[in-house]
């Protein structure tokens, strides 16, 4: 390929790929100059490609075909455990949930017959007692499992390694937590929890298990570099999605567009296995929890909300009344992520710094409001246990008749909770339920009813339904941020098949067809709140038809997400972006800011310092620079034979930490070393440098050199990471931004 | 972000980025010198980036941000065009099908009844002109539109410009084209086509209409850059698969996962709403329809091939036969691309060497043969119509009764499609019916039948499924190829259903329960053949689900696909990229090979050769070296004030015709001016090579210099393509393979 004129060109070319100072860290430092971020000095970023140094390329020689089988052989097995752990996660916590919070309504609906004081008061305090376990662990055990960890595994898969973040310890805590948090009829749901286990059951596979803990076995320890290990984690985090919906092709989405920036064929094909098996393993266990199984209570609790039997056909004129939930989704949405950043910055400045036990104090607290707000509601209307199958009544019980949680009913469940200790899945179902107009008392008053009782009828119910909305809304803004798993979906959902109902029954009143089906709206409307505060596009879409079941609604819930999220784009960014700032993760921004069209990479990072080695280094030097600062990777130059400098590749810290602490390559004269001479020049295996646990432990201070190694040079060029890409400084931000893009 | 001893570093750096001699052109060529492809004169690559020059940064800093907005308002207002044309494409395409076979069918039927030959001959001369009328089309005026489409899309999405795919010409070609292969009941498809129309569409309407026919419009040029024009081909893309499957999330996953190599999530977004759109455009049409204004016969023959009323469930001794045909798709699948590759090359090398003459007889002979094969086995049975709407009888028709294309059908209508004249539709309709227990008279004696006709039913049964396998699978072999519009989508659906339904009677036969289905089997075929022929998962999975409305079916389908794309793996490549390099289009591919793990991007471009330009040139050796050679792309290079060459950056052969023919910067003296001394070194508008029809369009030849602008000298450095990769010749080619793959 190349011309013989050409060749020196090539040849001094070859000498200057670089990396300055590491491309993801440095650009979004350069990025954060414009913005506000603030306290990220705990992130680390991740090496988002395999180190390709001479060692890596003779280990990679050596190599067989039988061993890249066996490697492929190894991701495939993986991502089958993974959804098999991922699954059975799911299995537990919604179990778990489902028993608690049966036996709670169970407990708290006997006593109440004999008094209502009593009832409320044992209602409050067990879920209290759920809550406040929920948060003891978190704030005692694993602080690094609070929130809903979507944010954490975003920046994750975007580059960024919050520490803590995919220990076991955050594990065991997202798992007992949320079962407290949720079974204790908290605002929030099990969802974004579950993204945040599958991930972290990915992890500690990948690294074959905790090593803090011992339980780690050594043969599972096939991924070494941090590529093969954030593969595996966008494998459970979509697994989460999967379990957590019973949407497997939602799964794949949601990874795909919301979590990860690249994205490779192969790996999509491995996704796309694991949340099968998520789906095969859930509908195991449901299978077995339907033969009783699984306590009283347990009868699955998975998401689906099925309206199949709905709406069929919608009219053009509805679309008007469809796009103005779009726009009210969006509205309130972008209103709701407004809030909460302003909740969790007043929290974060002012209570969470007084220590855990304020965490504790405000979980409680918010606790108790929860649960005598759900106890209140119900006060307007007398709650009583759904009567046994009877199909001449015009009531229908949230669940088949029997044991479960169906104590609570009135005459107008099906629209209206007004028995808030309804758990949430029967209440969304409520909301969602199609078939109004056959079986629920105030579509019946509505469609053959005398004026006067229409009227009054519609009053109340709109009322109610206003009431529920702000009550659901106001819970889930101050509940976001305490220091307890917490997942957005159900409540977002809540919030808006609420609003999506008040809408349906307006536009039935306006239309007077009697083919809308208010469940529709309902739907549309949890689809742009969820659109309007989330910002998710076509997961969110395929996420929506998968948990109900509707195909035919597919087109409406895209047009409702488009306006929805449009609306919200135009006053902030969406739930996780904003969350992730807050907590200091820099994200890549999918779109450059006007103003960086006319910066330059220069100008992005004036203040930034960069410390470069030169090719062969005294220890003692290196040992200066690694304790004077804390840079993970430094620019390693060179001169020419005349006497130019230029940058021939990028030294990571971990890797001269590993260089240090064997001492094997270090030699006595400042000369540099032929790598391409034999194995004289490299006597360190790539898999010292990849062990990504050990060697990143280690810190500076922990080696000890003599005076006499000190005194001792190390050639790395061997080790240097040479990189496909410069970018020159004066290239446009936006192009900086966009290839980054693309490539990270 | 620099040290000061680093700075000088940096400077050289900054000088030496490039690209050798284009990223993608160079590296796919060294790629297949690997590979077996050959005859790739004719392919261009395209500009993948923008090209970041002076001349481009200066145009970019006048724009105000209204100028932004207004660019993005025009992308979504093309967007919108883009479905709305695609989704009117497909309504005409769809309609006219149906109205030609509805008529078709019902001529054939009326003059059955007095004599059976003459209804043959008349069936087989219709057929023969609606084929002949399109092979014609396709010869003589745009043979572009032959095939599919699809690899030539998804070769232009993976940067390579096929001559002639996007034209005009092409797309009536193909709408005028497949109506007429369709309808002259070939075994190939309408979708495959509707892909490359919604392309055609999309690539028409961003350089504002066609330019050789002088319909173009000069407010519509707004899109100038290559990146612009791909991504409005890709919501063509995906609006085409949109309209053909009536798939929306289908779309917008075929068009990421099997035809785009580099996706950003702004443009998933403006898919989507593409899709969104033809989703409501197709819906208007048929509602439209339904009311008889499209003709007796058309009653939209969208594909909705609904089985929502099927089985609920499955138990697990179902996933060993589920399993089986996942191997069965995969085999099937891969034989089929074997086939089609040895019948195309065959094609290519003797048949279509001798002209369109033999191209269009052999056309015509392949629909003499389909119409006696689709005449004569229903010559074991005799057909008759579809009696009217009797709930009593056992015969349940493949449509509404009335007036439509349903006068066949008998006894076993359900399962086997004796009567193939039957519209394809309603072939795989009654192949995925699900409520064979009920309705079907082999199953009826099956259930309560006495053992004797039991036996004799089920074999006559198996019989003629079996037929019907093999004719469909020839028919789809022998057709693929011929020079007609063609999908594989349909034949493929029509070939897996039938071994699925088999392997369902079978299964039903074996565990003898009753509440297996066998058009579950049907359609878990269809998706393993098309999985074992195309190769996709997530967007062929979705599409499935799309198109038959059951999401239940989705864990089956995921694990299906799994398996039956595992296998044919094993054998060969998909469908699309086998055809891609058969007819010469370069693909770079998903994995690198094994061989590759050794090889350096030295070794794999060791006999291309380069030609570059220095800095300043000669006008007379510009004009030589373009003429002397067909290079699209020119390093260029300069000499450091040590003597030592570097590469600056790439020059494009169009941009260099443009300085040649506008002559504005031309200089008397061969010394470099300095590009951001101010207007003085550049007096070209950036727009001026961003227009991509009339700058590529013109040749060397048609540049006349006179004798004094030949002994002029151009500074090359302003209109240079910098770029922020390069790769050093000693890079593994794996690492150069993942690096293309993630940014182009």
């Amino acid at each position: 390929m190349l011309s013989n004129r050409f060749q020196n060109g090539m040849e001094t070319a070859r000498l200057v790929w670089s990396r300055l100072p590491r491309s993801e860290e440095g650009d979004l430092d350069g990025v954060g100059l414009l913005s506000t971020t603030s306290n990220r000095n705990c992130v680390e970023s991740l090496d988002y490609e395999v180190i390709e140094n001479y060692a890596y390329r003779e280990e990679q020689a050596q190599r067989g075909k039988l061993f890249v089988g066996y490697n492929v052989g190894m991701k495939w097995f993986f991502a089958l455990l993974i959804g098999i752990g991922t699954g059975f996660a799911a299995v537990f916590i919604n179990i778990s949930v489902e028993n608690f919070a049966g036996w709670k309504f169970s407990l708290t609906f006997k006593i109440i017959q004999k008094s209502y004081l009593a009832g409320c008061l044992i209602y409050i305090l067990i879920n209290l007692a759920l809550v406040f376990s929920s948060v003891y662990i978190i704030t005692q055990f694993a602080p690094a499992a609070a929130g809903s960890g979507i944010p954490e595994i975003k920046g994750y898969l975007n580059g960024i390694d919050i520490p803590g973040i995919l220990l076991l310890r955050t594990l065991i805590g997202k798992i007992f937590g949320s079962i407290g948090s949720v079974g204790g009829g908290l605002a929030l749901g099990k969802e974004g929890p579950l993204v945040h286990t599958g991930a972290c059951i990915a992890s500690l596979l990948g690294q074959g298990g905790s090593t803090k803990y011992h339980i780690s076995s050594r043969w599972l320890q096939g991924f070494k570099s941090d590529r093969d290990r954030r593969d595996l984690v966008t494998c459970g985090c979509a697994a989460g999605v999967a379990a957590a919906f019973r949407a497997p092709v939602g799964g794949v989405l949601f990874a795909l567009e919301e979590v990860t920036s690249w994205w490779r064929s192969q790996l999509m094909w491995r996704v796309f296995f694991t949340s099968a098996i998520v789906a095969v393993v859930v509908r195991a266990a449901m299978g077995w929890c339907k033969s009783g199984n699984c306590g009283h209570f347990g009868s699955g609790g998975f998401i689906i909300w099925d309206i199949s039997g709905g709406q069929e056909d919608y009219s053009f004129e509805e679309l008007l009344p469809m796009a103005v939930i779009g726009v009210i989704g969006g509205l309130l949405g972008a209103l709701f992520n407004q809030l909460t950043i302003y909740v969790t910055r007043w929290r974060r400045n002012y209570l969470h710094k007084k220590g855990n036990r304020v965490k504790i104090y405000e979980a409680c607290l918010i606790s108790v409001i929860t649960s005598v707000i759900s106890f209140g509601l119900p006060l307007l209307r007398k709650c009583s246990p759904c009567p046994d199958s009877d199909p001449a009544s015009e009531i229908e019980c949230p669940r088949a008749p029997g044991m479960y949680g169906n104590y609570v009913n009135v005459r107008y469940a099906h629209i209206v909770n007004y028995c808030l200790f309804l758990s949430q899945d029967d209440a969304i179902r409520n909301l969602f339920s199609a078939k109004t107009i056959h079986d629920s008392a105030p579509k019946a008053f509505w469609v053959g009813g005398t004026q006067h009782i229409r009227r009054e009828t519609s009053s109340i119910l709109l009322l109610s339904l206003a009431k529920q909305y702000v009550m659901f809304y106001t819970l889930a803004v101050i509940t976001f941020g305490t220091a307890v798993p917490a997942g957005q979906f159900v409540p977002g959902i809540m919030i808006g098949s609420t609003y999506g109902r008040l809408v349906g029954i307006f536009t039935v009143n306006h239309y007077k067809k009697l083919n809308i089906e208010e469940g529709t709206y309902a739907l549309l409307g949890a689809a742009s709140f969820l659109g309007g505060s989330m910002r998710m596009t076509v997961s969110l879409c395929v996420i929506m038809v998968e948990i109900t079941n509707n195909l035919k609604l597919l087109p409406l819930i895209m047009l409702v997400l488009l306006i929805s999220k449009a609306v919200g784009d135009a006053f902030n960014e969406g739930l996780y972006e904003e969350q992730a700032r807050l907590r200091g993760i820099p994200l890549l921004e999918s779109r450059p800011k006007y103003e960086m069209r006319k910066m330059t990479a220069k100008e992005a990072c004036r203040n930034q310092k960069v410390l470069s080695l030169p090719r062969v280094v005294k220890v003692a030097d290196v040992v200066s620079i690694l304790q004077s600062n804390k840079h993970n990777g430094f620019p390693v130059i060179d001169h020419t034979r005349n006497g130019e400098t230029l940058v021939i590749g990028l030294m990571l810290r971990s890797h001269l930490l590993v260089l240090l602490q064997s001492k094997i390559d270090f030699q006595h004269s400042p000369l540099p070393c032929d790598p391409r001479g034999g194995s004289q020049g490299i006597r360190h295996n790539f898999s010292e440098f990849a062990k990504p646990v050990s060697s990143k432990g280690i810190s500076i201070n922990d080696i000890h050199l003599s005076s006499d190694d000190l005194e001792m040079y190390i050639d790395l060029a061997p080790f240097l990471n040479p990189s496909p890409y410069v970018v020159p400084e004066d290239m446009s931000l936006t192009k900086v931004i966009s290839f980054l893009q693309c490539c990270f």
